[in-house]
């Protein structure tokens, strides 16, 4: 039987609390290659000028859960073999991740391309884009952990393009905000595997092994944009031409090696879900509010 | 009686000799806002891998033509009253303003905001967006020029947001590359009035005079977004992450100071023209290229 995939675009901006997390969604869905695979819109709440309230440490904590039910009524409308998920910040992998670990018996493989480890909560930094591997681990924040039926398995997971928590952690402290927990010893109590880009640059065989040793069958991928370079990729949170301060560790991958892992990673498994996130295409935003103003195109 | 507008989409990159122009187009055209004025797409010939022959020192002069042909074809067969060029490389914009000079008597306006004069051919670096407005005024290219029904009056035409020619000179001339006039020297020779982006941030009052004294009713607007500052906005030639050098002076302007402009522009005249060119979206050429070699995206 032929497998079904479908793709979901969730313009969601809550979890990073930034509005324009919604337009690099839809870009980037617009960008993706035509095929038969059906796009569905997840329904997200509008910025419409009014700050999100902080709730029980997490900004926008209502609209989130809200957001993250809906993305799960989708899926379950449709049952799919495979999963495209079209991002918003990061928090919108969680729904196609935790229904694919269901449909794959708790036996799915995690792939986390990202500069960060998305595990825990930053006091001083209550946006839940932190938190969405914690939470499929059944960690991260209990009233999403929950919705998590059946939490993948640490060694299952695996953390690629991270880089250096030590920088990350000294510029958080400058700012008052400071992990829950912190991550290296997260990452060691949970046994997960990690690489970094440099590592990777020489060689993808820690995750060829991981995968190896895990029995990884079906793989989801998770890519978050900012693992890339932000002098060569600048459509990114820290590539914002104006504001150029920045005390989260940059990534360093290029698209070529992020190209080549992603299709080893598609030979070596089965790769059954993919979610982009995390894209902020400056210009473009720029550009289209500029072209809403000029008179001649608004007659 | 209602005025009729139509949009053009022209996804030319012969003339600057750069396939990447193409996506810029059509990225442009997909941001711009939704309205009843019809997008209208005129044909051009894709890239195929082949490079342009020079052909009488100019890169892919056959195609130019034709091009420009089809757009007046199109043009003429609806007859609109004002016009919306998105580019593609500048040359896209003498269809349209060749036109809407006839249309309005020989008597438009013409604000041509650029960082470059885009009047001259230059010996070494033959693409044919070095010469549009050159064209336009009955010199540029001969082949191009004779294209132009109706040349527009010297004195009808502005160049803001202009960028110094004596740097230009001096790298372009490092490159072995030279304006076969001086532009300086053609500027003065055709009584061409200019004001650079310092000028016009202190006071537009240059242009508004200008519009007086030369009885401006119908104006055209020229956005070559090279005028923009790099650093701010780096959808463009000179900002290309992989192609750090660049031997052309670049933009300065800022988009609020460009916006301001142009509505400026819309209140003292009846704005009947704008064309936007030389968009150079590197960020969504790289994704797309990538998202369009991803495994399972393309099943």
């Amino acid at each position: 039987m032929t497998k079904t995939t479908i793709r979901l675009l969730m313009p969601q901006w809550q979890g990073g609390n930034n509005p324009n997390y919604s337009f690099g969604a839809e870009l980037l869905a617009w960008l993706a290659p035509d095929n038969d695979q059906p796009l569905i819109n997840v329904p997200v709440q509008a910025y419409d000028g009014t700050p999100l309230e902080n709730e029980n440490g997490m900004n926008g904590r209502k609209q989130l859960l809200e957001q993250l039910k809906s993305a799960h009524h989708i899926i379950d409308a449709h049952k799919p073999d495979r999963i495209v998920m079209f991002g918003g910040d990061c928090l919108v992998e969680q729904a196609p991740f935790a229904y694919l670990n269901e449909r794959y018996g708790g036996e799915l493989g995690l792939i986390w391309i990202d500069a960060h480890v998305d595990l825990v909560r930053y006091v001083g930094y209550d946006n839940g884009h932190t938190l969405p591997l914690g939470n499929l681990l059944g960690e991260g924040d209990e009233e999403f952990a929950k919705l998590v039926k059946t939490p993948l398995k640490p060694e299952n997971v695996f953390i690629a393009g991270l880089e250096a928590l030590t920088e990350q952690s000294e510029a958080s402290q400058r700012l008052g905000i400071a992990p829950i927990e912190s991550e290296t010893e997260m990452i060691q109590r949970l046994g997960i595997r990690t690489a970094g880009t440099k590592e990777l640059l020489n060689s993808t065989e820690s995750i060829k092994e991981w995968i190896k040793e895990s029995g990884i069958k079906h793989l989801a991928i998770h890519l978050d944009l900012d693992v890339l370079d932000p002098k060569a990729f600048r459509s990114l949170l820290f590539a914002n031409p104006d504001v150029p301060i920045n005390y989260s560790p940059e990534g360093t991958m290029q698209i070529p090696q992020l190209l080549n892992l992603i299709k080893e990673l598609s030979e070596e498994t089965d790769v059954v879900g993919l979610g982009i996130t995390e894209h902020l295409p400056w210009d473009s935003i720029k550009l289209k509010n500029l072209l809403g103003e000029i008179p001649i195109l608004n007659k």
